[in-house]
């Protein structure tokens, strides 16, 4: 059956199974310390134009989220979206490190200064927590993407009021693809203080690359890693992966591919007259439709009903580094045939 | 100068008092298994006139919710109005303690039944957390209270969802003696599967009888005590205080006085034509004043501002155990002043 | 340069590499719900010989042992060898999810009933921890194996005292395929309340297959497991590894070849006189070394200096699944040269 | 019955009695920030001579070190005595906050530099927690003391290697007012990083005052009292003690009734040619007797069996500020039937 459930179904791109293959019996130090991991910093260095920076490969999003906010102290709060993936979607992940999630409500799944700066100023004492980190996901968790500007902005209110700015880039290869993008992994490491790559919903089996580039958050990284269980013995296997999504762009291709396949079910949907439910230019689309219409095309696709409404259902299709062009199309005759 | 700024300005009343000081030269064992605990234990038991009852004596309301809280599985989260104690104003103690505040928003600072049947319906999966037990304050943080229609509405959802029912009895005195209140504490026990009665801001120096009716939150709740650091080596003094509160319905009569105190400056208030900006019976007032006059009163009373508004601010005027009416008549003649 | 460091060098067995090719472009669900890893679950049911097991695929060590062990209440204990994984080599990761290790002396890197007794009768009311879980390795950190006998012995004690006993079998593969070894799956998982096989160091790229028997441990670990941030998105490369590894007894045959590769080590050193530190019959093999001998070894083969000592050093040698014979013999020429 | 049992049986001093007494009706601000407060944290600074380190006045002593050590990183180890209150007696209370407690043996239950630079050489890399704070005891869990010179080596190892010195002072008046004491509340404060001084031991119902001299220590201490429940309400509670206990000598004076009460009992074993099993100078007296002794005593005093052994028992006796010597010539009375 075609497939738009989700951007984690299939295995990795042709290029990093090779790479995976080619380097499979080679003997390497474990943990990240061998010379692939290394190269493969070094590119992210590059790509960052940053030789500062901090790298570190984990396994996956909820690991390296909680990780990075378990730099925190333990007052310190982070300040999320209510649809941020850490308040949602982690099992409580992060307020297991013993940190509150500070949810504020979304601007197209975005957070915003002012939400931000709302936060600041009702936290006046030490009988609540302290604001530390904001957390913001990249493309968002409705597909929606951060302006240079409005990165620009966070940059600003973080620094009036002394906090780590993080982003979550689980889906970053399909923002920095999507056609309203005027960011680049520069810019991102220039106003962020962490971020990371993500590798598994882009063209690896499994990784988020995560850069640090403020200082006060590199001592003893490693040492968090290892004690949320999120070092990998045989950790060249992300170091080959992300030297070869990272070294000829492939990672943007495969980004590129994801978004191409949205698009085309974009235009069908505006073609057919249905409008997104949060206008997204990335790999993931969100529409409304009614019950009985996303009951049908339960049965001939697979897909995910995101939100339940009163009178209808909120339901993503999502697109991968791995859609293939003749499945979009099919699934376009689908949608002309129900909506 | 005036003070309403809070219920825990003074000591403690003047029985309790007198019997720590009765029993100060005493040698008991330590930890709560002394004979004053034991019988103040006996005097709770008879008050919920419930045998089974398990009784232990804290120090402070935050350490309480912690503690009591702490019984819950990793995964577990709690539910809390938006406004609730351990939502806003515990510096994260529960986050701290490896567990999610599902908070919603409050009506009349209270949870009511629909907001916990959406939360149990949007966590779905072993994605998210596992909305577990359900808090309460009464009265609560704006001095409303739970009538025993809404708590039986609470303990229904519970039942239906298999949710624990947590009551912050902080100032469960002054609940109990409001004149809306139709509530017992045999009723209390019958519906919620905890509880404490506080005696921190009604007549003790310090101290929180917590209740625990629901066997699975039983076992071993003194070694959670101990390790939050909760359990008082001289703990004789909890078991000396509350037994003096509770034997002849002291704890009950300070509660009135408190009440009363409050209901007089309402009655002023009303007088002048100020509402209450979420209207109690209990013995805090909440009203809405331009920062001018605010700002004014300041000089001459002791009170909180609770929460700046555009036009003004709300303000908070708390009465106690240890109200005089005096103040309250002097209180009320400055009000008469400004408003 | 040939490596004797550790037994996670290299990538994976061949017919692994396979199965992860073969499979790499189907679409599949994410989170372990697939097809894939519901086989390798029935091919671990049928090894164990118990259809009421509940199996589990996690990435790694550490974040398996964790994962367990936040099953435990807050006040609970895990008593461990002070040579076990959890108490020296995972940065605390079991004392950060709220965990006390109570680690006793080691016989022979092993638990004995006795020094589990002496821990509970040393813990006897609410100022100390609860012991509630024994962890043991099998192998253990220093390559030794539990008879049957033992981990019966185990057993009972732990039924006296109402403990769980918890095998990390991250090489266990080398465990069984001992010629000292008298213990089956079948045995572990009767005796265990749970335990896992591991496949990191044995055949898999990455993967620790977890057992749980004991039903009190059962629910919501998947809640666990994601809260941990050990949920694979990718869940199926977790049960391609493991069903391939498991179905043609490929897992055991692995095993043995690193056994039989330790085993040529020891004829030698055993022929050149040189006695091992603590005696083993699996895939490590620790002897003391003068500073002198092993600084000249360091120059032509990689290992781990695992112990400094006053008159020398205590040297690790492993083997894996992908040493090669011809290694081995070249190995043992060095050894001759130097010892 | 006469006891010897602990030095917590009792309520209070006299004067601290009458001064609670003295203040109960007034009113002041919460939490630690009324004039009582700031006055007994001005004798502090006064007692330590020095302006300034932190002061903050906490309930318990278990409490205390769980928010003293929740100052560290999560990855950060604390290095105990086996026989540290920290490490037996708080049923993991350090371990909850998420740090590893690492124990070493101890040497009249105290910490020696030798033992600590074991430790930091063993911990090497991040597989292994970080040791970063000395946790001592003084006087210790049995009764002995730091010379100043003892305290002058823990403090050149750790600024040897960038550790934090915590002195758990529960029983600071008892060690410091020992005949064989050499050390000034002043040399502590210069030594240590961070310690307190007890008074729910000696005179106060509660409380124990910490001074912290490391300004790495300070930020938003007041954040951890409060997210751990251990900020009193009633906080001038704490402050109206200490500052009675520590204005005219009373605190010193208190703990020199108990050591010469304590003294006593040791003449009239050393009379009866009965050694101490861990000879002290402080208020507490460990002995071993056969278990038939034991049980012919206990009749007729309370006291604790501390450790039971193959042939006897080490018993326990405490004296405390409350003690009187006409109770103690009676005990020693029994003593001489039975020994």
């Amino acid at each position: 059956m075609l497939s738009f459930k989700n951007d984690y179904s299939e295995g990795c791109a042709n290029e990093v199974l090779e790479a995976l293959i080619k380097t499979n019996d080679l003997k390497t130090v474990g943990y990240g310390e061998d010379e692939y991991t290394k190269q493969a910093e070094n590119l992210v260095k590059s790509l960052v134009a940053d030789e500062n920076v901090d790298i570190y490969f984990l396994v996956g999003g909820t690991q390296t989220n909680l990780t990075v906010i378990s730099t925190l102290k333990p007052y310190e709060a982070v300040i999320s979206c209510d649809t941020g993936h850490i308040n949602v979607h982690e099992t409580g992940a992060i307020e297991a490190t013993g940190h509150k999630v500070i949810a504020v409500k979304n601007n197209n799944a975005k957070l915003t200064p002012e939400a931000i700066e709302a936060v600041i100023k009702s936290h006046t004492d030490y009988h609540m927590v302290l604001p530390k980190m904001v957390y913001i996901s990249n493309s968002t968790e409705y597909g929606t993407i951060y302006t240079k500007k409005e990165l620009e902005d966070l940059r600003a209110i973080c620094d009036k009021y002394n906090l780590y700015l993080f982003m979550d880039g689980a889906r970053l290869g399909s923002a920095l693809m999507s056609k309203d993008n005027d960011l680049t992994l520069i810019d991102i490491n220039r106003l962020c203080d962490v971020f990371y790559i993500g590798g598994t919903k882009n063209g690896a089996l499994f990784g988020e690359a995560v850069v640090i580039r403020n200082n006060e958050l590199k001592p003893y990284f490693k040492y968090l890693i290892k004690q949320n269980g999120a070092l990998l013995a045989k950790g060249r296997l992300l170091g080959v992966q992300f030297y070869t999504l990272l070294k000829d762009n492939l990672y943007f291709r495969l980004a590129q591919n994801a978004n191409d396949c949205a698009n085309l079910i974009r235009e069908k949907l505006n073609e057919l007259g249905i409008k997104e439910y949060m206008p997204s230019t990335t790999n993931q689309i969100f529409v409304k439709l009614s019950n009985e219409v996303a009951s049908k095309l339960h049965q001939e696709v697979l897909f995910e009903d995101f939100l339940g409404l009163d009178d209808g259902v909120v339901v993503r299709f999502v697109t991968s580094f791995a859609t293939k062009k003749d499945d979009v199309v099919a699934f376009t005759k689908i949608l002309e045939k129900y909506l």
